[in-house]
């Protein structure tokens, strides 16, 4: 028991210390350097072999790391969601390599996206913008059923005439998210249609129209959003301000109101010695 | 009148009862799932009958659904702009089917929007983009007129050369839609008319800069309308605040002066014994 | 004197009148569509004898409008923006029609501008917008700016391979400006001059970054503007709500003085009838 | 010594002056307009002699000018920034032509960047843009490792089949800062790819809505920040607003409660010739 907890102590003063958060930084950029390297085929070629040893030595020490860490906090560890985003990072490397070779490389490129919940301002900006999710996902699903009601539309109209962008739902669905991204919506997709239905503008130009004006809403959403925070902490701010200009101006008042109390207390004591004689 | 009201009454508890609405919900959801299923030849082919079964089902639950609502509410059923929503979603059900197998079809799909009306946070959203509504459309009047001025120009000086963008004043008036997208504006439209019109870019450049203007101050329109909505509601609520601070503060002052007061008038009474004496 | 008195004052009556204002807007709209419907070569061959009157007529009630109100107004007429902006596109109609018959039909297009100046909202809009006007032209400046540097670099470089985009320095500040839209710029521009010249990303890159975050900040200024009036406004109602609130509690305060003072007074008058005794 | 501080006060009051700040403001235009004029083929034969003589002379001017203000500000001439930029701008005139022609042609061009700081306006914006800087760092460096994990994984699955866009990490990069800016993302990227890679939309649409999140949110920062900046000062004018409330009403207490003091004083005085009596 005194060896397990001086091994507490030895981890949560390790894994606290501004040495060790910088030494892993170092490690996760190294790795991620060196992910970037293997692509290269040349160097693949000369160095593949020293570089997979390199990433699997990164791997046993990012274990250790995260080891250390739920020694040092404990079950607490995993109250943070930031450490559960670590922990499953480095756990998909002891996943059963299952699926191709592909899946794996794609995997192990995921522990570079360590390097947001190592950098505090990077963990800052990634907060603030899960902030404005919930006004976003509603508003994605106000989009969604917008896709998909025009998606059942456009598939019926020009299915026949036009299978590769409107063949299925999941096609048409894709190409009105490529309308949405206003990404060649004319030339490359309504002006063709357009020359077999002539009407199909009615059909584009109000999509256009209503996908901007609710992304646009989306947009407003989050600046809205943010500004409040704002102003909320302004709110805050101000009426602490006010407070203490109120505990600077009373006390004038109140200081007046007492002198005003002990004159007439003396008064009093005047009437009472005029009384007594 | 009796049973008239016994109805009445079973309406309005059944129709405000969370299983009523979490059940329309369901099928509004699952309804609109088979819409989708439908449009897969593949499935439409094998289960097309059973689908279709479904479908007609729902929009008899729907009917059933947008009775007993009246029945409950009674003639108010009509004030509510939802309510209305949800009755001409359905009606259309009912519309002689003069028009072509396409047009049945789309308006069909139209009650997957009943979606909208039935979430809670997709009618605040709705509400949220109808409020910025006035504003946006008197800039869409203002976008039209210059539309319409570049569009006559447009079509006067282009449509000999360029047919197929500037034939007539409407496919002029789409060009310039496609043109505010910014969609293939250069490489796609204004290139090619320069090789025949060298000085086209005074029509063009000018065109985007005004347009992409106008679209800006409809964004800053929204975000500003929406911005200014939240700080009233902050202004109540800080008014409201320094209402609380004032009767925080006031009391004291008051207590200060009741004492004043109270100490006169012990004093006034020694006077008076004084004097009676 | 007493007969140009009378009409001035007909004159005065007469432009102020709501029918005068409403009849006129409906000529306008009226001319406009004129205008639209000429565009058409089966309408125009037709009945273009016919529109070309109704034309002529508009300009004719334009031409008096504009001399009733300036009757009515005096030399004050040319004092306001929006008076100086009607009079000079009906002015135009008078212009001795040196150019070809095309830049006539532009000029005569304007006319249909006057519904922005006869509708107060669009007037509204026209004005707002004009607010962020300064702010955007010392924006665009700073943008001119990297545009003719970018420019002159641009045309050094490549204006050898690519003539028909860098081929003077004209040509290459369009194909900047096409590249700050972001229209094609990578595919229709970069790509191919990466061909000849593999670094060419050092040039395109950089720019559409500088670019749109120019062009952001002009957003941002034209937001922040706006805000800030509508903050300026909400300031002085908030100082007025102050004043309100003071107004309520201060008199509070003040009668309770006042009584003070009533009992004070009390007190003497018994002191003094006390002494008189 | 008296010599050099005569000369020292010649030079303050020379580049003090506005009619100096007005002539260096116009050769660098002029200068700017010549770097133009040269870029024609025509004008540089005929003219180019000239032209290149100006430009020297401009040098010689500009060395000067930066002199003289060396000369009236000391060493703390380079305390500040935009005189480094000067200083650097004409510095780079007298850097050895080790590079090519083409080379010594851009860094003359860079001399036009002078306009920005020798205009007070642009200054400012320059200035209020670089406010921004620190959270635009932050969410490119965010922006940068989704890059770059999408960036490995992207070479990994389509190098083989798209060598062109994919072949390469920095490629990859490339393809998607293009993919970013949402030009030809779809008609010219995904959908060729996912002709021989069908599921490659997951690849796709996911990067396209996480990026454009990222740089909406790059945006929201840049005007919250303004915002922000501007509502701390709206703060600090609303606190000195109501302590002039404070300072308009807290008088009328003050004055009340000195005349209720007064009276009691008067009441005491006759409360002491009624004992003395």
């Amino acid at each position: 028991m005194n060896i397990f907890t001086q091994i507490r102590e030895f981890c949560i003063n390790l894994t606290d210390s501004r040495t060790f958060k910088n030494a892993i930084v170092l490690i996760i950029l190294f790795n991620s350097i060196v992910l970037g390297l293997i692509t290269s085929e040349t160097i693949y070629t000369k160095f593949g072999d020293f570089l997979e040893l390199i990433l699997s030595i990164s791997v046993v020490i990012f274990t250790i790391e995260i080891i250390l860490r739920i020694i040092a906090k404990g079950w607490r560890f995993f109250l943070n969601g930031w450490n559960i985003f670590d922990f499953l990072l480095v756990a998909i490397a002891f996943l059963p390599e299952s699926g191709a070779a592909i899946t794996f490389r794609i995997f192990r490129v995921l522990r570079a996206l360590r390097m947001v919940s190592s950098l505090k301002k990077l963990r800052h900006i990634v907060s603030a913008i899960l902030v404005s999710a919930p006004h976003v996902f509603w508003a994605a699903v106000l989009l969604l059923i917008i896709f998909y009601i025009f998606g059942i539309i456009g598939q019926n109209l020009f299915h026949e005439a036009f299978p590769q962008w409107f063949g299925t739902l999941g096609d048409t669905m894709y190409t009105l998210f490529q309308v949405t991204t206003l990404e060649s919506w004319s030339m490359g997709i309504a002006r063709p249609v357009m020359q077999v239905y002539p009407w199909a503008w009615c059909y584009f130009v109000p999509f256009v129209m209503m996908s901007s004006y609710i992304v646009l809403n989306v947009v407003v959403g989050v600046v809205v959003n943010a500004t409040s925070d704002l102003s909320d902490d302004d709110d805050i701010k101000d009426v602490k301000e006010k407070m203490k200009i109120k505990k600077v101006t009373n006390p004038e008042i109140m200081q007046e109101i007492n002198e005003l109390k002990s004159m007439i207390k003396h008064l009093e004591e005047k009437l009472d010695k005029n009384e007594s004689k």
